[in-house]
């Protein structure tokens, strides 16, 4: 780990703490808000409260080896000896990216025929994503780093595909104002997930080690809590609209 | 304990972090979603919710056990002389693989007659398992080991058979998609629980003790995460499914 000013290892710093306090936060109100919507949607909400769980127990031990991994002194912070522990985030990211697709695909109550391979094709190139970009992450070999990078896109890019062309197919069966949030939630997707790629490349800037540091911290810190707690309510939403259409259907029936 | 590389190290620190944020995700899926099947099949659930519960604290001490136990300098691992504790996983067995078991023929709803007497074989046949494979565990020397794992390994059979013969014998008078599932749950027991032997004989194998250690204990904690939060997952599609077909029998009614 290379030296840090005070100002950039308490920046770090209080944003971990940041996303601790919002995941635990989100963490409530998935839990509490999951009997507003009705029981066919309730799953996608059980799900988004496991992910902000998980992530919220992962940035605890982030927090923890970040403060383990510095000690301040004059304005300067030190490297202890004690690595910062990076793992802690693929790990993160195995349990909870397969569970915020499965959530997506299961608000929108696809035939089963559709969704239920659907869900196994996303978890799997999830998974996937994950396991690659690894080997990479923990190398500093540019080249390495460089080859892993590519080869966990592939999936991503697998990913969008099924988001933008498979799950494209079924909007028009969804309700006006469904399809809308589906779309921005795609969005929010590409652009939060499209983030992790960006900050795994910034060692490649040429920026110095600690603003590298800094920036690769920030930056996965502040696309988690979009990715996860924002993505989770807009989920909330989607489910909301859905039972408010079939509250509608029924009294129309 | 043996001497460990950094990267053996991490490995299973990494690992155990992992079976931590499984257990405490788990626990809140198995909680959460307790309520979205038949109030018949919900002390499955909660049985699973225990599971995962007792065995996410277990997951916690074996983790700082772990991290007690070793110093990182220099690329190197080095034993404390504080000693990791085996104890914990065979105090965690003990009271979840009855809970386990208890699940599956609670989730199946047996007539009284037949359910009752074969919770009680399997609790017992359980309990001893992990009673004799105990001594085993610790002891160093290896007739002693081979003795005590032979020992466990009869009430192992005697839970085989109770499941393949003796349940296998009430499977018809289940769903069509309920059968499938057991005998699905059914494998995944054989796997899981197949590793266990597998993992105490490693010292068998002439392996070198510090890839024996990383091997052991990946394994264990591998094949928990598979047989306690996969298997609680198995019971809860099971009880989903007896759900519906509890409520489209009550519906051609």
């Amino acid at each position: 780990m290379p030296q840090l000013s005070a100002g950039q290892y308490m920046l770090v710093y209080n944003t971990f703490s940041l996303a601790i306090a919002a995941m635990l936060g989100s963490f409530v109100f998935f839990v509490l808000s999951r009997n507003l919507v009705g029981e066919k949607y309730r799953m996608s909400l059980i799900l988004s409260s496991l992910v902000v769980g998980i992530a919220g127990y992962h940035y605890i031990r982030i927090f923890n080896s970040w403060d383990h991994a510095y000690t301040l002194m004059d304005g300067v912070a030190n490297p202890t000896g004690t690595p910062f522990n990076d793992a802690y985030r693929y790990v993160d990211w195995l349990l909870t990216v397969p569970l915020l697709l499965a959530e997506l695909v299961l608000v929108l109550r696809l035939p089963k025929k559709d969704g239920t391979p659907m869900l196994w094709k996303l978890v799997i190139a999830a998974t996937a994503m994950i396991l690659l970009g690894y080997p990479g992450e923990i190398s500093s070999d540019m080249g390495t780093r460089f080859i892993w990078g590519t080869l966990s896109s592939i999936p991503f890019v697998y990913i969008l595909y099924v988001l933008w062309i498979e799950l494209g197919r079924s909007l028009p069966s969804q309700p006006e104002p469904v399809q809308k949030l589906v779309k921005n939630i795609r969005l929010l997707t590409l652009a939060t997930w499209g983030f992790y790629p960006i900050t795994y490349c910034l060692p490649y800037f040429g920026i110095n080690p600690s603003d590298s540091v800094v920036g690769i911290q920030m930056g996965y810190a502040i696309a988690d809590i979009l990715a996860k707690c924002g993505y989770g309510v807009m989920i909330y939403n989607i489910a909301k609209l859905k039972t408010e259409a079939d509250n509608a259907a029924s009294a129309a029936a």
